[in-house]
């Protein structure tokens, strides 16, 4: 199917329904005694225990199994800043999405504001309804400074999913790819193509998992020293993490003698020359969404063995959408205050596992996000590690 | 059923389900086809279009059927000031109601602050994405310049349901009451008792319908010119509409030659006694809960003609439930940018209209909340009196 149709059809989708989700009772209020129960009088009384101990919530309220999906609008698919009224249908469709594949309670709040004070006094004025915070689309570097100020002040879950999610996903995949190529962790020499939201994580992600040679490029290229007086903290951060041989140039510099390509930037960012100048048979991972940072067949040929993108329409789909209902469900299971570092981890691995060892070939190193159990193995996985800590 | 009962009935009903609502997708998202569309790579058509004309977030997302329904928690039910957690579980019954009664979507958002700009910045940031604002259980006076800065800042209907709701609800017993007398609302002297949400609001409400002679009551008695220095704006608001009489003294001074005593205080506020000395006959509406001002037996043996209360085990049950879902309804349909003057107005006679002159009666001047067509009633004639201005 033509990708025109599916914005036309999205449309009618849209039109028809005005929106996506809806608020449903799921108790009865049809009969004076079922409003005595569920509301007057009767609902003092679970409000009263609440109050007598905040953690009652969770146990009278919705908050148990619901989550804000927020956004300012400002960093929106391929579309960039188009405020936060205008990504609502985007906050609906991780609503849907987090209902269908993890069973939680998602409501899209959409802010009128792009300031980074004004966001964080916002979540936080709202947050005590809520048992986690899905932070979207909102634009580097101000979305570090919001998580990283959220996490601090507030007592439930804080996940940038842009940036976390896909970095999980992407990990999953890693491990993957080089499980059957066979190389340790550890000796992967990779390169990171994009030092915004998704990049950041994505190194974050890596050196949890183990990767210990790492060089970032932007669009003006290799993070360096050299640099520094043109960075925010955002990226002085990520250059106290990478390229520890002090490399500079170009992204055709930093490919050479890589294993690991990973793009979280723009189309065609990598050429099939700069493969060949990689270390035999490299992974490419190129999640620029919709068109990939190379396509994959020009990337085989250029002799990469396992290539994975953000599509769904190729093998080895690298999508947050593999990540996040799972993660959400496990956290709220747990009753968890946070999403730590263990979390990620264990949902990487998690993530990475549901494709078992016969399943797994050089076009199949991350699972479809309709596979059976997804859901509820990372759940498991990100609850009892919240647990352990 | 004895009230224990259901306040016991009420926590195993929280405690099974984990809260009363719940988020559905109304799209399908079980295929890859169906992800195509109502997400990524569909989704953003929608999101242009809205980017490009904000008028087009009611054609293609929830905005067209979604209120926020906020609290702070200062002023929940009988529980006094709770804070914003502990007003969760009422919330949910608000959200559960509209949706039931009213087909509208609401969402919860409890405060964790109660500081006035707060609220005005907080409600102003996440308002992009809902069609309504229905402000609960905030404590006067804060209410009152909450509400005022919001209808001013904001360009969706932004209502009171306390204050009101319960007015408007107020004003249809009223009409029917004189309707029933033979009394037109010009010539009732009426004495309202209390100053608070509801007092403020029924006064505002009573002018609306044309009655001149009101009286107002705070704990301290007769509001009047000599108490000016201890009066807040809103209580100075108050006497410039009413009192023209400059009458001082308490309750039993003011209820002296009065045809109509609405109750919007606390228990046992009027005496028998008190009730003898109004007008012949006199219409009394006990609305304080869940214990009225009065005894409705004890007010009829004393002489009254109209007793209403806001409970449901009584005749003539006072109640902005008859309202909010009717009055949310119709402004979503109209697209309303505000409730005005008139579209109350129009909620309270279309809700005195739902008793036909056959039924109308001393036991029968509000229909039940089960009335069929209430909602539709009064949603119509919000709409029409939106449409009109």
């Amino acid at each position: 199917m033509d990708e025109m149709d599916y914005y036309e059809k999205s449309l009618q989708l849209h039109a028809l329904h005005k929106g996506k989700i809806e608020i449903k009772s799921k108790v009865p209020v049809k009969t004076p005694f079922d409003i005595a129960v569920a509301c007057a009088p009767g609902v003092a009384e679970p409000c009263l225990l609440v109050a007598q101990d905040p953690d009652n919530a969770r146990r009278y309220s919705i908050k148990a199994n619901t989550v804000a999906v927020v956004s300012d609008g400002s960093s929106v698919l391929g579309l960039g800043n188009i405020g936060g009224l205008a990504s609502l249908p985007v906050m609906e469709s991780k609503a849907a999405l987090l209902k269908e594949f993890g069973g939680v309670d998602a409501f899209p709040i959409c802010l009128a504001t792009q300031d980074t004070d004004e966001i964080v006094e916002t979540v936080k004025n709202i947050a005590p309804g809520f048992g986690g915070i899905s932070l979207e689309d909102i634009s580097a570097p101000r979305c570090f400074e919001i998580e990283e100020r959220l996490r601090a002040e507030l007592d439930i879950p804080v996940f940038h999913n842009d940036g976390q999610g896909t970095a999980i996903a992407c990990g999953a995949a890693v491990i993957n790819a080089f499980k059957l190529i066979g190389k340790d962790l550890s000796e992967v020499r990779a390169v990171v193509s994009g030092a915004g939201v998704r990049g950041n994580a994505i190194v974050k992600m890596l050196l949890l998992l183990g990767v210990r040679e790492i060089v970032v490029c932007d669009s003006k290229g290799i993070l360096n020293a050299t640099r520094i007086p043109e960075f925010g903290e955002d990226k002085i951060g990520l250059l106290e993490m990478t390229n520890k041989e002090g490399l500079s140039g170009g992204l055709d510099k930093a490919v050479k003698g890589r294993d690991l390509f990973i793009g979280a930037s723009s189309p065609n960012t990598i050429t099939p020359q700069m493969i060949k100048s990689m270390n035999k048979h490299p992974v490419i991972f190129a999640t620029s969404a919709p068109e990939p940072e190379i396509a994959p067949e020009l990337a085989l040929a250029a002799g990469a063995r396992v290539v994975g993108t953000a599509r769904a329409d190729f093998p080895n789909q690298i999508t947050n959408m593999l990540v996040f209902p799972g993660l959400f469900r496990g956290a709220l299971d747990a009753g968890a205050k946070d999403i730590t570092d263990d979390m990620k981890i264990a949902a990487a691995y998690a993530l990475a596992g549901i494709v078992s060892d016969s399943e797994l070939s050089d076009e199949y190193v991350t699972p479809s996000v309709f596979k059976e159990g997804l859901t509820d193995t990372i759940s498991k996985a990100v609850a009892d590690s919240w647990h352990f800590t």
